[in-house]
């Protein structure tokens, strides 16, 4: 038996994004059934829409920035009940087993991650799909809760954007009075200066041109350097003790380097692929720096942000679209004409 | 005032090591003055001499993995007396204000340490000249005690090979049970094998040829994997918290990548340079993996070291020769023709 959900989803590769039903799984006992409020709009939606990492499952339902309802939850289910107001990020399940799980970062499973769409159940090998979707169907582990007081709209981006910053700034113990950089102000760009702000940091932008001062001063940064003036650079150099990269395509990463602290470490959160030109040894060796990786976040650290957030009022600068104009607001995002996140009203679906 | 001490040098710019009385100052208030019995030959020693940096003094005496005994001390100085079993590393002094220094980690001074030689002394800005020597006049604060029972020949590769991989072996935490892996088996290597195994890890070999099994067992591999073998590399996916990466030239890094466990970092302590073929991100961020980097120790950790081999009996491999036959070592070194270390018995320069 399957329940069939109205969604939006690419019939084929690099199609065009159009209504469909899909079928999900009757709920098993550890269910939570999800009526999506709203869903972010992720890069990662278009390079999969697109195949570009190849492996794409059609029809596709991207999504993995969702905010819900609950409409209602299996027999086993303990932690929700009907009417929160829950979060589904870039995950729904993994092996829970494994050394990574067992620590709580379900994102580095060492069996993978079942991913939100774009991927098959573990149990009973269904594609999953995601959030563009009416309902959702999630295991409770999985389910996040959203804090009360948070903007919901704002609320939908934490869910991968978010944690996508706040995991690295977490591990690399990020605190009051930390030197903290972030290149590139986009989506997860602009979560890492209110992220780093909330947290107590010394918060820097880099950025490659000039024009958005007001923007980064008003989202968090103390600093803003233009990655291109050597003088700016200079100026900075040996500064930071992390700094996160979330430019999505390949770029020198070296100038970063000299602007690191001894033991400092460039993180990048935005590129996956050759790094092109190629590293320098140098400043590492004679600094003790490091150049690393890391993606999204674990269910328990995704929570602990969620909490942070609603602390600390920080939700993602969003605009709102309705899911008709999804395909539009894909094109505009290839162009980085967002301030700064697209998330989509799903209460158009039904218009 | 100046002394004159008999030495081996570089006249000029590739030139063969020969002797030469060069000037070393009158010692200060805070100096040791030292009698040189071993000095150890680094691959460094020949770029030096080969100007391969650039900005290389001439002449230049080299050397800086230095034991001696000391003949005299300057008023001042408070930890060591005549006849002391000492030695003298890669650096003569640094700032010793800065963030770094003030942390014990010289060898990262913001103001540029003082290198034992090819450099000049930060008071009088003479040149500095190494271990290759009669003599050596150091500040008492980068002054090391050499615990007693160790074999002096052996100890000489500790001051420079040996604190080149125990600091990242101790800044990245490695202890009983933890999975470390060494590339490449030379100088640096061999001491890798040794001090990890000794610091109770699970120690693995890299190398590119077979046939160096039965040496790095017993120099303290357990496991020894041929890195041209997908084989053997697959079957070590994801297990080495620490990599240390020995090797003095370009080569692909990627490979090792994968077999870090999550968290794991790759510590390159042998090449300066670009990393070509280039890095690949998606094992970084899918594994939150790092590529870092590392040069020698600071005095405290060299200390900490010394005062461990002493406890634990590590010395390098090492094989004598005279200073007569340094030229001929060098050619050697560049075939990789020893096991593991040159060191140079200094009584042979009186002969």
């Amino acid at each position: 038996m399957t329940i069939k959900v109205q969604s939006y989803a690419a019939p084929a590769v690099k199609s065009k994004l159009s209504p469909l039903q899909v079928e999900r799984r009757d709920p098993r006992p550890d269910d939570v059934v999800i009526e999506v409020l709203y869903c972010g709009i992720c890069h990662s939606d278009l390079h999969q829409v697109n195949d570009d990492w190849g492996g794409s499952i059609y029809p596709m339902v991207p999504g993995h920035e969702v905010i819900g309802r609950v409409l209602s939850v299996g027999p086993a289910v303990k932690r929700f009940k009907v009417g929160d107001q829950v979060g589904v990020g870039c995950m729904v399940d993994s092996c829970r087993d494994c050394g990574a799980c067992k620590k709580g970062l379900e994102q580095y499973c060492e069996n993978k991650s079942t991913l939100t769409y774009n991927d098959r159940d573990r149990r009973d090998k269904m594609p999953t799909y995601g959030g563009y979707s009416e309902k959702i169907i999630v295991t409770e582990a999985f389910v996040l809760k959203i804090p009360d007081g948070l903007d919901l709209k704002g609320a939908a981006p934490l869910l991968c954007a978010g944690i996508t910053l706040w995991s690295p700034l977490r591990h690399w113990k990020v605190a009051k009075g930390s030197q903290v950089a972030i290149v590139g102000l986009g989506g997860l760009g602009h979560m890492g200066l209110k992220l780093a702000k909330a947290m107590g940091a010394e918060v820097t932008l880099f950025s490659r041109s000039p024009g958005k001062e007001a923007d980064a001063r008003r989202l968090g940064a103390q600093h803003i350097v233009i990655s291109t003036d050597q003088k700016q650079m200079d100026a900075v150099k040996g500064r930071f003790d992390l700094i996160i990269d979330t430019v999505p395509y390949a770029h020198d990463m070296n100038p970063y380097l000299a602007t690191l602290a001894l033991n400092g470490s460039l993180v990048v959160v935005g590129y996956l692929g050759n790094v092109e030109p190629s590293l320098n040894t140098v400043p590492l060796i004679l600094g003790r720096k490091a150049v690393a990786g890391s993606v999204i976040g674990g269910i328990p650290e995704t929570q602990e942000m969620l909490d942070f957030c609603g602390k600390h009022g920080v939700v993602s600068d969003v605009e709102v679209i309705k899911i008709q104009d999804v395909n539009e607001a894909y094109k505009r995002m290839l162009k980085s004409d967002v301030k700064y996140r697209f998330v989509i009203d799903m209460a158009s679906l039904k218009g």
